[in-house]
């Protein structure tokens, strides 16, 4: 297709575009590879925080989701999902939000990994009379927040909450030092690590006699590279939906299964120094550097020609709040105004899709026969 | 002020919390400044993009702004600022929307260092019947756009652009290599060499017969250090209203200057690492790592109580989309679950003031008396 008729010329930049074919093509990848692992997806909408994402992800299979944020609950279940995870340690100030979607008939879980936010929890669940499901978070890999499988707090967490009257719904982690990884074989040990340090912690709940139904694991790296998932009863992954930059550096998707990128035009150049400027600096692209310590370093994106065609060695090497610094890898293009006249409309590629799309307040979907549709996007908390 | 009582204590977090009177100390300090230096100021609304954060610096003496996008000097228009500057380099594309503006009565000054560019201007302005006014960026520190004072093309570019109707308003620089340096004799040469080279490039303008009656330079740091700007008629600079951890390590703040932090609630702990958990991951603080290669790296922020006092010492030095790790630096703190109780409710200093405003639609205005007001920030272009 010639870059002037191109659907995307029309827009203007920077924007923020949704490879419709890639993004079905991961969502069916993803799907498919937990119906074959032999359990429940439920994907992390914080990656896109967008209705049309989240519903092609329930379309295909996807049973519930998971949420980062009380907003993000109260917008997908606006749109009428009821199944929603809000993964982030719950604390008190938060419980009447919690609350009040509940009562609104959200069937939201929430999350604890302490036995001082699961006291507070049972005691606004008894002043309002309300049996909140709670998930105990798991820590698998030492990276954040959860309890160790083995430690002695995850029977005393679970006994308040069962205590108290709280619903004990089950446990869930997330192995994301698995973002670390690169090597297939280390992937599947840390997939392995995040399974059975889960089914560890559910088997100890259980052996005490307390209820643990639900055994929720997963990150992208690791829900792409586990070859069992035995004992557990679903995944969790969200930035698979769109891939990116990091993800591939990790190797569990190409450079050409990333759904999201960045429109842009050249604005200008420096010639000596083989510089076009572009008008995606870090405000659009995020000042996520995240491929900075992986095997290969993309500075701020990978450049692609309008068509969405990888233009080897051409990279996002600098970035200002609104401008970008478009380079050749290696030895500077000698004549880079030729290469890249004013004018010419680019897509950049993202280091981390979570990042870059929070940078929008819509995203432009482009579908496999060029039709373009405006997808709002929301912010904030 | 008790912690429970405190005015901030009654919000949702995370949230973004411009403390007033530290704003309007940095507002007035860089209004005395340039008056003192004989030279207008113009601030760059692209770091608030927030009404009344940009009215308190008209009232205290700026004449026009600056933006970074065309939907900023929409917005700005419409609060009735007509004076405006857009610093990014024109490309046609754009050229509508600055068409628009202009009749509709903004005073619109546009911005070009080619001239591919400079002849896309003039052509859109004959066939529309509008003589735009243009500035001619230049380069006088080698970090992103413009024209070096002493390069042929400046002649050239200045005479498509009077030759071809344009209206040629002056010069434009921005030393922003400056965020670089962190002692008061580089800044201030660095400073000088800003000056002298946008004079320079006027000068060459003028003894060519052409006008250029503005000389406009200006970062924060170069503005804080010059100690002539002979030659020069105004000064452009964002990021001081709010000032942040970069500034103070260039040296240009103290600590305590800096106006906007994250407020943030303790959600957990993991004590044998001597970590607090807090709800304000990068999705609050922005991926900007500004610090890290300063002379003093602040991970994600300097943590401070409730009240503003500086927690020194502990800093966010992880974080997660919606986690952050907050830890002592050196050796771990023995208690963290003591001394920072799940609840606790805390305020992060940005490394960047400018990324991490963009990450909230909008801030939380303490005023000296205790007062919250919710002004609004927009996002996107």
């Amino acid at each position: 297709m010639h870059t002037a008729t191109h659907p995307l010329a029309r827009l203007e930049t920077p924007a923020a575009v949704i490879d419709l074919p890639r993004m079905q093509h991961n969502i069916q990848r993803m799907q498919a590879r937990m119906a074959a692992l032999g359990v429940q997806f439920r994907p992390h909408a914080k990656t896109s925080k967008c209705s049309p994402v989240v519903q092609a992800q329930i379309d295909a299979g996807a049973r519930g989701i998971t949420v980062s944020t009380l907003k993000e609950a109260a917008h997908f279940f606006a749109d009428g999902i009821t199944d929603i995870l809000y993964g982030v340690g719950m604390v008190s100030t938060k419980l009447p939000q919690a609350l009040a979607l509940r009562r609104q008939g959200c069937d939201l879980k929430i999350v604890t990994d302490s036995v001082a936010s699961a006291e507070a929890i049972v005691a606004y669940g008894a002043a309002h009379d309300e049996a909140f499901e709670v998930w105990i978070e798991i820590d698998t890999d030492g990276h954040r927040s959860g309890i160790r499988p083995d430690e002695a707090a995850l029977i005393d967490v679970a006994r308040v909450l069962h205590a108290g009257g709280a619903r004990l719904g089950g446990v869930m982690t997330h192995a994301g030092s698995s973002y670390d990884l690169d090597a297939p074989e280390a992937l599947a040990a840390m997939a392995e690590q995040e399974r059975a340090g889960c089914v560890r912690a559910a088997e100890r709940l259980r052996a005490a006699g307390l209820p643990c139904a639900v055994v929720s694991v997963g990150s992208t790296p690791t829900a792409l590279s586990a070859t069992s998932l035995e004992g557990v009863t679903e995944v969790r992954a969200g930035v698979y939906v769109f891939f990116d930059l990091v993800m591939r550096n990790v190797g569990v998707c190409a450079t050409q299964d990333v759904a999201l990128s960045v429109l842009t035009t050249v604005i200008g150049h420096q010639a000596d120094k083989g510089w076009a400027i572009v008008d995606a600096g870090w405000m659009a692209m995020s000042r996520d550097r995240g491929t900075q310590k992986q095997k290969r370093d993309f500075g701020y994106g990978q450049v692609c020609a309008i068509d969405g065609t990888v233009l080897a060695g051409y990279v996002l090497s600098g970035a200002n709040q609104e401008h970008g610094i478009l380079s050749r890898e290696g030895t500077p293009e000698p004549d880079i105004a030729a290469r890249f006249p004013i004018g010419t409309v680019l897509r950049i590629l993202p280091n981390h899709a979570c990042a870059t799309g929070a940078q929008f307040p819509e995203y432009q979907a482009l579908a496999q026969d060029g039709e373009l549709a405006t997808w709002s996007r929301f912010h904030g908390w």
